[in-house]
């Protein structure tokens, strides 16, 4: 389990998209409309994708439901090596299920919340979490990303942990992505770690350029889902004399989305650019942008000069 | 969906264990000593079990083990009549999914957790949670007991939505278990509901006394594992002289537990009294009692002549 797998596929480095998913009226997911979205992400500059994340309503789907989705998403063309998707759960046989779906297709990573309903949970019990998942998922193809995202999972993914889990896994331990919002974490976990190999994904790309300055490998960034060739952008010039000016102009756009709920304003946007109003559904408990709300976030995209080439 | 059901199962009233759930050296959940220690609880004064709740590490499991644990408790003489399994879930499918087996098991109600990963959510995304899996579900025998913990979920049951849920589910949503561990919350949902046929249950045994005098059907408490006898009997003699003294007895023994963690607590009295050290594996990402918490609370325990008659 712990030697390096030649049979690993190519870590993915680079700009990956958190992706939306779209529902029915009926709330249920919708595989046509995913495909086309992550094909279209994968057009315009993304790497690679997180499906299964935050952004993506994941918590809000069944280990069925996500399976289906990635099975679709594979037979509608999408490379496995091209996917990351998040198969963390609260309960550990779901972490496994997902977990070895995931491998078993090939794809190139998973990325992995920390079990999130008890809280003050303590780094061991993390520990076994996540050794136990390697353990019985039993694949060195394997490789595992943590996600780290304390102001919504509320348990975190500490140093200390994760140099327990790289001592005895690696190669398999592969990388983080740091939703903390925190660069100081970013960059303790980039020093402590990224020369050894382990992979740091900043959470947003408002962190994009820091990160690649200090030896991160990308970032993971919900506004990936509307605004991917800009911020790969940054991503392809970050040695460049351009790299603060185009840095800038992916911030401002964050900024604009980042007034809204977050995951309703994504997909608000993709319904206005992308002339489907359909993908304005949410699952519960979250809800849709009001009228007011999306009026302020198209205008100001407007103005901005935001466009999404390729969608509609 | 909304009229009175004749066919709905007879309401519980009085002390329902949130039953804690036995493992295996694999963590696999061990159905024969989950149904003996359900059977144990029944014979010892509960009046039901709320099996799968956060003393039941249910969210450390996937539906289909729920599920499977249930068939076991019914196949193994427990009547679905004293059943209120924890059915809520962060995704709505698993929501619905367990929900509607547990009703068609003939269970009494499910105490239902609001969804739980994101947080900050508002009254309306809850509604519609609650609603679609109450809708969906679409039987008429089911009642529903919303599960109020912030401190763990993070995310609340507000008076507000219970109104809102109330007006449009009135004999569906049947009451409440309110684990804020704030008198002062347990107190308005009383005021607010109690007389309109909403049961409200305190969360702890501390509370138990209180509620009843002002008008609560029970509590549904973590303790009740180990101490159903002395808590039941405060139910029974709540209107009696002796029931302050009586109260202050299980306070005092709730006192005790409540030095340690408590899920690893609970199964290691049950270890120790019942003579059965397999009861004290728990699932990451929680981790048993080190040995001087367990020895602190096993003589704690002695000290003040706790017992559990019978189990052994």
């Amino acid at each position: 389990m712990n030697r390096p797998a030649a049979n690993r596929v190519k870590r993915i480095e680079g700009v990956l998209s958190p992706v939306i998913t779209p529902f029915g009226k009926d709330y249920a997911p919708d595989a046509k409309r995913f495909v086309a979205h992550c094909r279209w992400l994968l057009r315009s500059g993304c790497a690679g994708l997180a499906v299964f994340g935050t952004n993506s309503e994941a918590n809000s789907m069944s280990v069925a439901e996500k399976r289906t989705l990635l099975e679709a998403l594979v037979a509608g063309g999408v490379e496995p090596s091209a996917l990351m998707p998040g198969t963390g759960h609260c309960a550990l046989s779901d972490s496994i299920e997902l977990t070895r779906a995931a491998v078993q297709m090939g794809c190139a990573g998973v990325l992995m919340l920390p079990p999130f309903y008890y809280k003050g949970v303590t780094d061991e019990g993390l520990y076994r979490n996540f050794a136990e998942i390697i353990e019985r998922v039993g694949d060195e193809r394997l490789q595992l990303y943590l996600y780290h995202i304390p102001p919504v999972s509320q348990v975190a993914i500490t140093l200390n942990l994760i140099e327990k889990l790289l001592s005895k896994y690696p190669g398999i331990v592969a990388g983080v992505k740091d939703s903390s919002g925190d660069w100081a974490n970013t960059k303790a976990m980039l020093d402590a770690f990224a020369k050894g190999g382990f992979d740091v994904f900043a959470g947003s790309e408002t962190f994009l350029l820091d990160n690649m300055r200090n030896g991160g490998k990308g970032c993971i960034t919900a506004t990936g889902n509307i605004n991917p060739g800009p911020i790969a952008n940054v991503y392809k010039n970050w040695r460049t004399a351009d790299a603060d000016k185009l840095q800038a102009g992916i911030t401002a756009t964050r900024k604009i989305v980042q007034k809204q709920p977050m995951i309703p304003a994504l997909k608000s946007a993709v319904a206005h650019f992308g002339n489907d109003p359909q993908w304005k559904t949410v699952r519960p408990p979250l809800v849709e942008l009001n009228a007011k709300q999306e009026e302020e976030l198209i205008k100001e995209l407007k103005a901005a000069g935001f466009t999404m080439p390729g969608l509609a």
